[in-house]
């Protein structure tokens, strides 16, 4: 009998690792890229992807909405006519703060993979666990609110230190609350050396073209990195 | 021998159950009245205490500052002059996105509860996870902000449903948000019918009264209920 001797390295071990894998090898067969959009709960993550996914060309782009329970979000997406698939963490999952590999790899048979240049994963908005979970994405970006106070880079660096790029929002409340954008960005630098950020508002609209820009520039790149 | 038949119930199992229990005898032991307080990343909790502790009148006052990394929360309760005890969540508890009672037990012997009538146990920032673990608190408050949005209570139902009091923060930005408050009282008391809540903002000062009458009633009352 032919003797394969497997040597079992840490990360085989991670069975989130290993989903994410696979999530990931699925994505590039068809062809999507995927990204993981993080932040504390009321931060606005639905808000920005209701100004930017009608409008991103010819990009085709699906979201897949991860929440502890219910589907206000993807009710919220549902109008922009995009592929809109709802996953509720508290049904099985024992009602997790976050999404993880396994979670994904539940929803991808409700995904029309096929037909998508561009799929969004609207974590469960929490700043801790969803950082520590990788779902076979190819950029996780984060967003911030200035209303959550300048100090959070500082208090949830890990997060912060996991995404390609960080989305300041909710600028235009900057004259009413204590918030000093240049203390944000020099905490930001302080736990995440260069990573690239953007200011804007979801409510009036201010800043979000370069957020577009990125996820269209995002969804028409020939190569999807492994 | 005498033999002993232990019939071992489900909560027993849970040995979260067994230590939150244990962490309540020795509080009321020493007579000391414990509020968990939770809420989303930057909802106020901090800035709230900041506004109150200092002035609760004869109620000695103490408090276990829980975050995943760091002591900024801590350093800023410091100058009220009350005993502040940091529990960082990320040393030897794997990055924890909330207290659990163990955590706090391993906390308490650095807090002098027998020179204290109340204990506000400030938790991780995180609207699902703080909600499931008991620590042996007499009272859940939870913070949340206008600049959440008004559907926080029912995208986090449990949080909202765990707690005996909350906290309507940052009611100074009402006219810079859209945030109704009639929906959002409409939406906890949906998710938990007849919750007292109090309206506030820590940065003006407005509606803070209330919440320290609530915390002086607690912290003088004779008996702790069990």
């Amino acid at each position: 009998m032919h003797r394969v001797k497997v040597r079992v390295v840490e990360d085989a071990l991670d069975a989130n690792t290993t989903i994410a894998a696979a999530n990931r090898a699925d994505f590039d067969r068809a062809g999507v890229t995927v990204v993981n959009l993080m932040s504390a709960p009321g931060a606005g993550k639905t808000s920005v992807l209701e100004r930017v996914l009608g409008d991103l060309g010819d990009v085709r782009v699906g979201v897949l909405e991860g929440d502890v329970q219910g589907s206000l979000d993807a009710d919220r997406l549902a109008s922009l006519h995009v592929p809109v698939v709802q996953l509720n963490t508290d049904g099985g999952f024992g009602g997790e703060c976050h999404l993880d590999a396994n979670m994904v790899r539940s929803a991808l048979p409700a995904l029309p993979l096929d037909e998508l240049d561009l799929l969004i994963v609207e974590n469960v908005g929490n700043l801790v666990c969803p950082a520590e979970f990788r779902i076979g994405e190819d950029a996780r970006v984060m967003v911030s609110s200035v209303a959550e106070g300048e100090d959070k880079p500082l208090k949830y660096p890990l997060m912060f230190r996991a995404c390609e790029l960080v989305l300041l929002n909710k600028i235009d409340l900057l004259p009413h609350v204590d918030f000093d954008v240049e203390h944000f960005l020099a905490h930001l630098d302080a736990v995440h050396p260069g990573v690239e950020h953007m200011a804007m508002s979801a409510r009036t609209g201010e800043g979000l073209a370069a957020f577009r820009d990125w996820l269209v520039a995002l969804g028409t790149r020939e190569e999807v990195p492994a």
